[in-house]
């Protein structure tokens, strides 16, 4: 294999003196365009190899049959699945799909969002990276013209679709299991206070306690970037507190993965010392010991309705599009972690 | 936010009666159109809220700078680890990078390079589908004169650059490490054969087995599609036969995780009745119940040396591409699911 600079219609023109219009015109038969030229420049065209410039033509027409996704990272099992069923949609309309990931930063999002508009994509479905409170970037994709989805993480301010299950209400869901197995004195460890989906778990861990009578102190509620590490973390944080808790609702499964590692170092009895509920229902949840109870996001239909909201705004160009929210209610998965034996 | 089609050069060329060339030269700043028409240009441009199209360059000037990531899933730990290494070097050189997923189909690998050339890549680092066997897209990926790397999945027909472990030797340990503990009947669940990565396994598996003497039974070795589900089946089929294997080596860990839970369903003590070795070092292997002892494939160092070796290229067009195959030491992992504690 050779390294060679692709060959475009200009090095043609340039080695036949021609305009590279012309060489364009006989390369595509145009009858304005003489049956000897039209042979030399196929000659040299293959020679150099030259490939013809699909994306060429689709800028002309305006349409790539592209679809852009950006995630925060593919190395989660909600995110992957997302993308699967997107995916899977889209292929059966004739879109292929490109995806990009931000690993959660600022930067690298932007990067992203450049990337997918230079290679001209018809649409982005996209889940914000923690990181991102700057919407200008999402601005940009609107002033495109072309349909923007977000999902999971989205923000109100963009009015744009979005699709992504009840955190407010699945707080709630949370706190009300934890009350039924007797809990008294419940953390929650969540994720950054400005990304609305933590935002909204926040909330209803919030008015869930309080709706209950239940302590509501400052010491007891933690922010976390949600990592495995920062989940060990938080947790010694509340260990070390003079009156334990005993139950922790944490917004992720990775970072309930390392607070359960911390209990388990610390020989405490998850349940019945301190019970424990996740949020995602990654695949490991159901794997550990004990098994962590977590919330079901629905990861396949929200990828599908990402899909078909996009298929939609393709469907009815003309229609201004409708701020369409598609909220889906979520599951709890108890499991051990929280699952008290003296109840059962 | 609408959806009407993105502005052209052509729509403004229309609308002022001038040429497209015109237009895009005057955006230019092109000193052969005048002042007045350089003028009226502008204004029609930002009216339609025409995006300049960055791509149109990329495409006069040969370089995107873009690279094209394919991989067979991301939803493995492997894959989105070496996808994350391949991006932290490339983002250092100015690169992005765009992922696409075969899901092991060959028909969607096919779309993937269609894909990825249609949005002008620069370059294209692949790990192939279990399915491929056709390599006709590959050759296109080649006669584009990009440089094409592969890493963990890959042919040695292509004669393109490869990175990956040594799968041989690999096979070579785990064989090994069951004989000192003991195993005298040893089984694989490999993957498929006209994969070399599969087949470098199967071969490996076979040599050594000889090589300490021990009965190398063709119902011994089962060829899988190492999924969790298929590991179950695997499983389950060795449990049938007249005399069972008392270690299994499977080539993959999902299918592991699957062979696991056959093995506990049926209350057989792992390892002391049937030790159990995996493939690939997914976390889950660190924190089921036992632990599953794994090969590391060194995902970080793979994703680096594939991108090494992409800006290598770059940095040398004129040089004619030397077949360049980086093979790394695998390392064994071993945990409670081989440890037998009789031995310790």
């Amino acid at each position: 294999m050779s390294n060679k600079k692709k060959t475009t219609l200009k090095d043609i023109a340039n080695i036949l003196k021609l305009s590279t219009a012309a060489v364009s015109k006989a390369l595509q038969d145009d009858s304005r365009i003489s049956a000897k030229t039209k042979e030399a420049v196929k000659k040299v065209a293959k020679e150099l190899n030259y490939q013809p410039n699909h994306l060429a033509s689709a800028l002309r027409k305006g349409k790539s049959n592209l679809v852009g996704v950006i995630v925060p990272r593919t190395n989660s099992n909600f995110f992957s699945s997302v993308v699967q069923n997107i995916e899977e949609v889209l292929n059966k309309d004739g879109y292929n799909i490109i995806i990009t990931q931000s690993n959660e930063s600022y930067k690298k999002e932007c990067d992203s969002i450049d990337t997918l508009l230079f290679t001209q994509v018809d649409g982005i479905i996209a889940s914000m990276a923690n990181e991102t409170i700057n919407l200008e970037y999402y601005e940009k994709i609107k002033s495109r013209g072309i349909p923007l989805i977000l999902f999971d993480r989205g923000e109100n301010d963009l009015n744009v679709d979005y699709i992504g299950i009840d955190d407010y209400a699945s707080s709630h869901m949370i706190v009300e299991h934890l009350v039924e197995q007797g809990c008294k004195r419940i953390a929650h460890i969540g994720g950054y206070q400005h990304t609305r989906i933590f935002n909204n778990r926040i909330r209803g861990y919030k008015d869930a306690i309080k709706k209950h009578g239940l302590p509501l102190d400052s010491e007891l509620l933690l922010e976390s970037s949600l990592t495995q590490e920062d989940g060990r973390k938080k947790m010694e944080q509340l260990l070390t507190l003079g009156t334990r808790p005993d139950a922790v609702y944490i917004a992720g499964d990775y970072a309930a993965l390392g607070a359960l590692q911390v209990l388990q170092e610390n020989a405490i009895d998850v349940p019945n010392e301190i019970a424990l509920v996740g949020f995602g229902n990654e695949p490991f949840t159901a794997m550990v010991s004990p098994t962590i109870s977590s919330i079901e996001q629905h990861s396949m239909e929200i990828g599908r309705l990402a899909a078909q909201t996009f298929l939609e705004h393709v469907a009815s160009p003309d229609v201004k599009q409708t701020l369409n929210k598609k909220i889906l209610n979520a599951e709890l998965i108890v499991r051990d972690s929280s699952n008290k034996k003296s109840l059962s």
